[in-house]
């Protein structure tokens, strides 16, 4: 019996509880093991969940039991998710992580910490949902030159604008509707400003090169301006308007950018609709390789936490192509080179809109 | 320094060679180790190239050499390269392996072998060519109810198809071309009347089920009836024709077919041209997800069988999801019942053609 604490009982936090329920068997049968979810931090109480009796509101209760070696942060913010998560690993104990926000800040520190304590720091939700894109893309680094990384990384932008390209809606109807499906937030800064998906490009760039760029350097490019005339004019260039993330290696360092695009109708990111994410890689070995799915849900997203928690046990003092990040913002260009500019525009498609910075 | 040998020095084989010249920095990079391919098994000599005096005709020399841990078998056909990978695993090696007759037939003998001598039987390039389906479908079978896989998995094929569509070519003239580029044999049966694809799509789902369903058995047609007028008839629809493989839980088996299909516009499979591979996995948890890449060719190929190599000292004494295989023709259901059949007409198209077996 494996003993696990889930830090955080919202959204993602009571999908990964279902899909324990749900999956028991399965999940039994193929692993091997049978997982106890034993503890569940949360500021509320939830006394109509079947695991409402593991409730806790104080964490050395989870921090301090032995039998738990497994954390599994769903909490979001920074604080205190970061510190939970640090004093979990000092502790020993593997953490899982669907939480964008304290990879993209603390990755480096997290991952030195779990491999100076034989642990693990996993993060596969962290980016692309349901998509297994960080542990494809770890072991594809491991023995391919990659030299670009560009995705569709925000379902709720590729909702807004599969709306406006689909119905003609205005940004702010595309947005109203995005709003009433629960898609976006009422501020829905975060995603349509693109601060969301910087975030994820620079975690698959630590990925593929082991360099984290602090995303406050990272030029982002929301899609707040994108009006229907843009997404027209796209359309009469065969394209489709889509917010892409883009890393590109270049000599100098390591291009990185979150900005609209007119997306060409030969590129395979240009068929990406509603809230799918879509994230291609290109290496000098696998040539282009393309992951599609769900990148965003209650259902997706547990799933890719529950992926990282199976296989903790399965993988028992092994550390697969163990990743430790420098973080390194002299490595960031902030312009591609003429020639990588013109071959991306052929094959890619055109940059749109407005400069801001996340 | 881990010591390797190449069973095969064709097409794949010396791609491997390829990579891990070409890579060889960050491949130590990347994973903390320095490999060296100590022998290549072949029946010829390569006077010419860089490692020709690593090449040997007797495969005892490699099977007695207690410094080879990891054997590559990339010889197609099933002997000797059956007989040689199973020796390898009987005197502890680690097996990684390109060879899709050989794990379509002896999987289930060769994955009990590894798992009682403690190493490894790999097959990454089995399948997908460079797309890293085996490994991300292990994992997600682990923790996620898949129900259905749906998947272009032949390149070959799938050109043929392309130039039928895109230039109005009869089957036997897209054939031709497809030849005269190197993409199709000079005696095609494998791939145009879906062999290959059949064995490709037992292969995955084994690995979501455990259940190896002897490709004899399952229904398999090929292309080689495919006229232009079903390809301008399934446009007219709205579709384009694709040689479909597919593998449906049901509640008595498994529904396993090879057959061409006309695949709606609304489906991510439409879009997958010239000699990629796609490949769609429905779970309970995943949701849809899709994987894309070049399904052959000697480097994506050659990298599927190095990820496999890397992947073996990053995780020596663990066996990540470990993959037992009962070979059981009784789980094959050969038609799909009719509330599947009815939900897969709307969602992926319409089947075409006539009957055959691989």
């Amino acid at each position: 019996m494996i003993n696990i604490a889930l830090l955080g009982f919202g959204t993602v936090g009571s999908g990964v509880a279902e899909v324990f329920s749900e999956n028991r068997d399965l999940i039994r049968s193929r692993t091997g093991f049978d997982f106890n979810i034993k503890y569940i931090l949360d500021l509320r109480e939830f006394p109509d969940h079947p695991l409402g009796s593991r409730v806790v509101h104080d964490f050395n209760i989870i921090l301090n039991d032995p039998e738990i070696s497994i954390v599994a942060e769903m909490m979001g913010g920074l604080h205190p998710a970061y510190d939970f998560s640090m004093a979990a690993l000092k502790a020993g104990k593997n953490v899982v992580t669907s939480n964008k926000a304290v990879v993209a800040a603390f990755g480096p520190e997290l991952l030195r910490e779990a491999a100076d304590r034989g642990v693990r720091y996993l993060f596969e939700a962290s980016v692309g949902g349901g998509i297994p894109i960080i542990r494809s893309l770890t072991e594809l680094a491991a023995g391919n030159d990659i030299f670009e990384i560009a995705g569709i990384l925000n379902g709720t932008t590729n909702y807004i604008l599969t709306m406006m390209f689909k119905n003609g809606l205005s940004f702010a109807d595309a947005l109203a509707s995005a709003q009433a499906l629960g898609y976006a937030e009422a501020d829905p800064s975060a995603d349509v400003d693109g601060f969301d998906t910087c975030r994820k490009i620079c975690i698959l760039t630590a990925v593929a090169y082991g360099t984290l760029i602090p995303f406050e350097k990272v030029e982002t490019i929301g899609i707040r301006d994108i009006t229907a005339e843009d997404i027209r004019a796209a359309e009469a260039q065969g394209c489709s308007v889509k917010l892409i993330a883009r890393a590109v290696r270049t000599p100098d360092g390591i291009y990185l950018k979150t900005e609209p695009m007119a997306v060409r109708k030969t590129n395979p990111l240009y068929a990406i609709e509603d809230v799918f994410n879509g994230i291609l890689i290109r290496g000098n070995v696998s040539g282009d390789l393309m992951f599609f799915g769900k990148g965003a849900g209650k259902l997706p997203t547990a799933g890719a936490v529950v992926s990282d928690i199976l296989d903790i046990p399965a993988r028992a003092d092994s550390q697969p192509h163990r990743q430790l990040w420098v973080r390194d913002e002299s490595a960031y260009v902030p312009e591609l080179p003429k020639e990588l500019l013109d071959r991306s525009l052929e094959e890619l498609g055109i940059p749109l809109g407005k400069k801001a910075r996340c």
